[in-house]
């Protein structure tokens, strides 16, 4: 356990006592350091505790840690433990202390002489050695997460070793706030819910589509160039394609079924598409002259998760996969990777998250890889080169592979500094044997395919939920649902606004998305300017054009963008929203 | 009954005389007048009956028709007709008569005096007015359709009042089986099924998917020309969208029932599109000034057909709408109704199905017409200006409109004359009732829109049954798979071919869809020049080119069409394919 970590731990055990000093009563549940903090679930009775109360507790923390408290292990032996716990009144530990074998030496440590707690540590030596923290709130928590136990009141607090990292992550979260897709997929009119459709079931409306449907073609023009096609498939399938894959045996209780009423039948919905890829794959003979054959296509999955844990875009029940199998022969597996890095390299560069780290997950000695061992040495090798070909910044783990094949996994870098993982590259050595699927190479013999598995993007719906946090809502000119507005001072205008709106028709984007119409609007209400440009910056429109008298007398263009202005000859516009 | 049907129910009465004749211990079943013909169905015990037996029986039935017999009609009491029927052993009509009501008089007809059977007509006078027949084909057929009764044999003939109709007839089936489109899916290589996905479900190949894809953009590009704009929405929801939308209660066990195994959630899959588009409509307050809101979507659907009725893609389980939901003010009807005749004229023209008729449906004096009579008299007013104004031809049928408003229906007729029913286009006053959508009008009040459903190809899975059947398998080149073919007579004009290859992939081609960038690839294997034509002319490719030496010499490129060939200058081959 690292220095932080054991500082957070003890900040919870100063929080318990904190909290034992002001309210008497208190009972503790547990207090565990966790990422960037710590907390600690306490029952307080029938006292209310809120966010309000927060600072009264942090204060006594911090006289508590500037009187220098040593840190102190001891142990008990389990009668000894519940004889403290039953003198202490703190039922919870009676209940954790019971569920210790009856020999057990169990610790405790003692914060200097003010506090005593159940705990198998480590800790700091003393809390002198506590750096900077702040409570930040309250919630709520059920005793051993069991919603037919207590209802405890959870105390958060964060941690860092210094002032300054401490204040840097608390701007970084009032930022991560404020860009948080969820409130700004509202304000800038994107997605939307309904209770009569379901949570984790988002509906995209006009901007939102707009902005979907960009990022899943330029994700897909880009394999488009590399040789991949399109294809189609349905959303259900007979549950067969899975038994035959073997995802059944390991999934199948996280389908989500569906009964057909009118044949008795019964289908899941896909959570991949890589079955019917296979299928499609198989729908007639191959030979080598074909191979690599490459298929993707942008469709929806469903997956089973959680109610409690669908929350926006981040996850969902409905994401649409920006997926594609490659089938290839083993000898071309190292090409046809380097080929997929070298996409996931310019994606993530387009949309401005340049700081990309891979993980190349390979095979320990387990038993549990399917697979020839000499086959998946090979591949990993060849992974690895592909890997190193496109001079891509990565790390080796073994042990880490998907049972099926290596992988490789890549983490981008926000604009504040936190990192997701969305694109991936699987190999698969068992798919093509369970669906039997075969070529017949130059020899004339049959021989098995390897499969590829990548998404770029991964899940649109997740990708844009983060793309929306690292822009603020602030997307580059390119893929920005409405690119431009025309606002008018007033209505002796007109003329010079269609003479505009004919110069923006005829602008046609060509990078990094080919054939990307210019999407723009006029705004000729009888609103007031001010009105009219507060509507289209909280729609955060990357060019605003304001369009008054005067604009029209010098045959100029006014543009407000993000951060300047612009004044333009009219002539110009068209060689300047082109370069942005 | 028109003469003709009364010729083919007469037809089947010469079948079974002639049967009678040749296998006298025959029972019979029904034998009525059906769309082009006429069948009956019959056991004939332990003989079996082919294809093979049905020249010696319409040779018979020729003999018996050219003795210009009378059809007589006579009747007997219930129990007269009993004994009629033990005594010719007819079990099958003992069992039909049995069901009539003791008093009835029921119906017979003699055959001149050489056959009579139970029937209660109308038919020819005599068989001297019987036209040009022809027996086509035996089937095995069920006695009343149950599948746990006899299987009895059932002959089917096709006649018509001329020996030239029929002729016209026959052709056009010899025709439509060579168009067929599941034969030719997979010959193009278009979709393909798989036993472990399940019937109805198409996978979309390379070729299918850029077909569909073209069909299914040209149709949306015309409506985005029209302000539509792109949403996109979830496949599955909860039912509580369908009970407030009313559906539940009339189609809930229709639909595709899916359970979360998760959290025991239910959930449907979507059959249509609209009350999603409401939920997308109704997330914000809308005003005056928005209206009509026009979204449109090309997504796919899941209807739970019976089993025994999906073949190819004329009906299947998983289609794909073109679909679109105007939300107007109740006086913007008429023009938004025109923009969307306007556009199904214009794709049915570009597809070479010019012939269109349209069925505008109005309601009748009937209570199941929800909504105010009012609002659908002056709707029905709106939707046949807008057909006389796009000089539709059109006929008007009461009491066929749906019951939540009126619509119209467009058929439209292939290349070999059959009508299909594809685009449609419907009011609907009941939705936005049921969901309460409203928007705000100019003196601040809230008001009701009136939503106007509408699909231009319908579903792209059937459109495209019928499109394939329509051009058999020839696309018109702007929406062919593979619209190019470089051929290569031997490797020394590899050269050549690239400066082609070039020249081909800077072709963008502008109608009837923009950006559309020309699909050519080229065969350049070490097979003969005669397979190598042969593989592209089975794939219905619209050009070849085919490149031998002389070619380069000469600087021209040689191209193979349909049905002639071209020569042209290099240079002039760039035009020369957008022209096409």
């Amino acid at each position: 356990m690292i220095e932080l970590e054991k500082m957070r731990h003890t900040l919870s055990h100063v929080l318990a006592a904190a909290v034992k000093n002001i309210y008497p009563e208190a009972k503790f549940g547990i207090g565990p350091a966790i990422e960037n903090g710590f907390y600690y679930d306490i029952d307080f009775g029938k006292t209310k505790i809120s966010d309000a109360d927060l600072p009264k507790i942090e204060k006594k923390m911090r006289g508590i840690i500037a009187r220098k408290l040593e840190m102190k292990k001891h142990t008990l032996s389990k009668m000894e433990a519940l004889n403290w716990a039953r003198d202490n009144k703190q039922d919870y530990k009676v209940e954790l202390i019971e569920e210790f074998p009856e020999t057990e030496e169990i610790g405790f440590y003692d914060l200097g002489d003010i506090f005593t707690d159940l705990c198998k540590g480590p800790h700091v030596k003393n809390t002198s050695e506590i750096g900077a923290f702040k409570l930040t709130r309250v919630a709520g928590a059920y005793w051993r997460g069991d919603e037919k136990r207590e209802m405890l009141t959870r105390i958060y607090g964060v941690a860092f070793a210094t002032e300054e990292e401490l204040d840097e992550y608390l701007k970084r979260q009032e930022e991560a706030k404020s860009r948080d897709h969820r409130k700004l997929g509202k304000e800038l009119d994107l997605f939307c819910f309904s209770d009569l459709v379901g949570v984790g079931l988002p509906l995209f409306t006009p901007r939102g589509t707009e902005l979907r449907e960009l990022m899943a073609n330029y994700s897909l023009s880009l394999r488009g160039r590399e040789g991949f096609k399109k294809v189609w498939t349905p959303h259900i399938t007979k549950t067969d394609l899975y038994k035959t894959s073997g995802h059944y045996a390991k999934f199948g209780d996280e389908l989500f079924m569906v009964h057909s009423q009118v044949n008795g039948e019964d289908f899941a919905m896909k959570p991949m598409n890589c079955p019917h890829h296979a299928q499609i794959f198989a729908s007639k003979p191959r030979t080598y002259r074909e191979m690599p054959v490459r298929y993707m296509e942008a469709t929806t999955d469903y997956r089973d998760e959680k109610t409690g844990e669908l929350g926006g875009l981040s996850r969902v029940r409905s994401l649409t996969q920006d997926d594609s199998h490659v089938f290839c022969r083993k000898d071309q597996i190292k090409d046809e990777v380097k080929r997929l890095v070298a996409i996931v390299k310019e994606l993530y560069e387009t949309v401005g998250m340049k700081k990309l780290r891979a993980r190349l997950s390979y095979r320990s000695d387990e038993d549990k890889y399917l697979g020839d061992k000499k086959l998946w040495d090979n591949a990993q090798k060849q992974i690895k080169q592909a890997a190193i070909d496109n001079g891509l910044d990565y790390f080796e783990q073994e042990g880490e592979a998907a049972f099926y094949g290596p992988k490789i996994d890549f983490m981008a870098e926000d604009a504040i500094g936190r990192e997701h993982q969305l694109a991936t590259i699987q190999l698969d050595f068992v798919q093509p044997e369970r669906f039997g699927l075969e070529f017949t190479n130059e020899k004339g013999e049959k021989e098995r395919p390897v499969m590829i598995h990548h998404a770029t993007l991964g899940s649109i719906e997740r990708f844009l939920s983060v793309f929306i946090e690292h822009t603020g809502g602030w997307f580059p000119f390119w893929c920005a649902p409405e690119q431009v507005r025309i606002v008018t001072v007033n209505n002796t205008v007109d003329d010079y606004v269609s003479k505009i709106s004919e110069i923006l028709s005829g602008i046609v984007l060509d990078k990094p998305l080919k054939y990307n119409e210019l999407r723009f609007t006029v705004d000729d209400s009888s609103d007031s300017l001010g009105k009219k440009i507060k509507r289209a910056t909280e729609l955060k429109i990357p060019v605003l054009i304001i369009v008054g008298p005067k604009d029209v007398e010098e045959g100029i263009v006014s543009l407000r963008l993000r951060d300047h202005e612009e004044k333009l000859k009219l002539p110009k516009l068209a060689t300047y929203l082109r370069g942005l």
